[in-house]
């Protein structure tokens, strides 16, 4: 009976976006007007794996998880559609809860134009949040995969990095000497990142060779998109653009600070590859969005990434990999 | 490092069927063709809140939990597309767990024409399989909603009614005195549901005004047909089309046959309204799909849910609904 209350609250708070939807909720399933190609991803996280309730407000979690999945299509430069969202509510969450969480997702939704069109809410031992999207194109050559990167092009990346890896680190009670507004930024980079919808539309349209949202932080992507793309990537670390603070909060914590910027996880930047022709137009397009875009690196023959330190190539760097570790934060 | 092993093991075993996929895995986000309409939900099945490990394999809970989302695109009559599978695995789950799970799901998936398109693994404190699905239709007039009965319709239902209940209690322990086949039946019916995606669309196609997947058991379905239609719709309690051994199960239990085939959730028949006009087109629809069809009731001027039972209007019956109780079976 909880869950029937719960769901009609939940059912009251979402609204309908655009001309797309036909009928949404209270059926057995969303009805919705396509445009020719759909992205579609699902992306879950998991209290204590993912999050820590300690450190993350339900409406965190709420935002959070939509973001993550909004960010692949942001990645893909596909117009974002709707949203489905499975609630697993433990014991321990008030209905008050599953409402914070849907109403923060809610907010993002209105802000990126999307409709949260179907769900499910179920008891469980954790919180566990599943979001599946699709998003919309005309025809598959609108969207840039991971696979498109070849030899001559550039690297860049949107944005700023190690933000959110540093908000966690902050949250984890890493004592970094910096001003108040500054770690406050950084903490909510990381409860509240933003996924990169205008500028993945801008940066396909104006070219992009191949794309990936930086999600794992940018060493672990960049190897996504040279494994896919059959290419050899290089990323120069002493090019990366460090969010204020994070160079604080590394030498707090005793790490490189491009260490930190490189693993970072969910930062949800866009790491983008173009011929370099396109190099005026993508960095066009990307201060159209609201963004910047950064040069870090270039594509070359044969295959893998390279990460390229300010003491020549970094062969001890493999560790600066898969920073988004499988652990709170 | 145990995630990446199973995602590529995962990524080996499904496949992409029909001419919609233009890619699938190991991008952000999948890429298909659209046909004008999609039709979209999600669903989440967590153990032991609707499943328990001691009385389902992995591989059934795959088949499950796929089986219920596609069993949404059936009760809107939708042609069923594409799943995209979220697991998340305990630390006693194994990978071969993993890919029990997902192996099951994907030969559901090959009989039904569906491609698993993408996904997400994580860690978290209990098994929780998420399957959003996306099914397509040229126009939604070819679609059957729940509000869609009207007076002078009448109700009909799928199949069989009853029997994953039956399993469920006989693998709580009920002990009924059947033939062995007749058990086994039942406990198959509970762990590996068919949806009924033939009928659905056949049903659709003949005529149908209102459609359900019958998931909470008809009771409570038939109910929100009749919110949803603002319609008044009876059932008759002694017409329901029992599976073999329900009654028996039924008995054994200490309660009445046509309570637990009310009551009885998971049986993923499909519940229809239609005009009195079509009754044998519909009728022959649910048969040329390999289904057939059991007239149980209809719709009347005002607004509710009535059970009939053979004592007359059963009043003391609202316990029948909700009765796929939130518990493990």
């Amino acid at each position: 009976v909880r869950e029937l209350a719960l769901i009609e609250a939940l059912e009251r708070l979402v609204r309908s976006r655009g001309e797309r939807i036909v009928c949404s909720l209270g059926d057995d399933a969303a009805v919705v007007r396509a445009r020719p190609i759909a992205v579609a991803s699902l992306d879950t996280v998991v209290e204590g794996v993912h999050f820590s309730l300690e450190t993350h407000s339900a409406a965190d979690v709420g935002h959070k998880a939509l973001a993550a999945a909004l960010s692949d299509l942001a990645g893909m430069g596909a117009e974002p559609g709707e949203a489905y969202v499975g609630l697993v509510l433990p014991p321990s969450a008030t209905d008050d809860d599953g409402v914070a969480i849907m109403a923060a997702a809610e907010a993002l939704a209105e802000r990126a134009g999307v409709t949260i069109a179907g769900g499910d809410v179920s008891e469980g031992p954790a919180l566990v949040v599943t979001v599946a999207v699709t998003g919309w194109a005309d025809e598959p050559g609108d969207l840039v995969g991971r696979d498109g990167a070849r030899a001559g092009d550039l690297v860049g990346v949107t944005g700023e990095l190690g933000g959110s890896e540093g908000g966690r680190r902050l949250l984890e009670g890493v004592e970094a000497v910096l001003p108040g507004e500054i770690a406050e930024a950084l903490v909510r980079r990381h409860r509240r990142p933003e996924p990169r919808l205008a500028a993945g539309a801008a940066l396909a349209r104006a070219g992009a060779s191949a794309m990936i949202d930086v999600s794992d932080g940018v060493a672990t992507d960049a190897r996504h998109v040279a494994e896919r793309s059959a290419a050899a990537v290089t990323v120069e670390l002493d090019r990366l653009p460090l969010a204020p603070g994070v160079e604080e909060v590394a030498r707090a914590a005793g790490e490189r600070p491009d260490a930190l910027g490189a693993a970072g996880g969910e930062d949800f930047e866009l790491l983008v590859c173009a011929a370099r022709d396109r190099r005026e137009s993508l960095e066009r397009a990307a201060a159209e969005a609201g963004s910047t875009l950064t040069w870090i690196g270039e594509v070359g023959p044969g295959r893998g990434l390279t990460l390229s330190g300010p003491g020549g190539e970094a062969r001890g760097l493999a560790g600066f990999e898969h920073g988004r570790a499988r652990r709170p934060g």
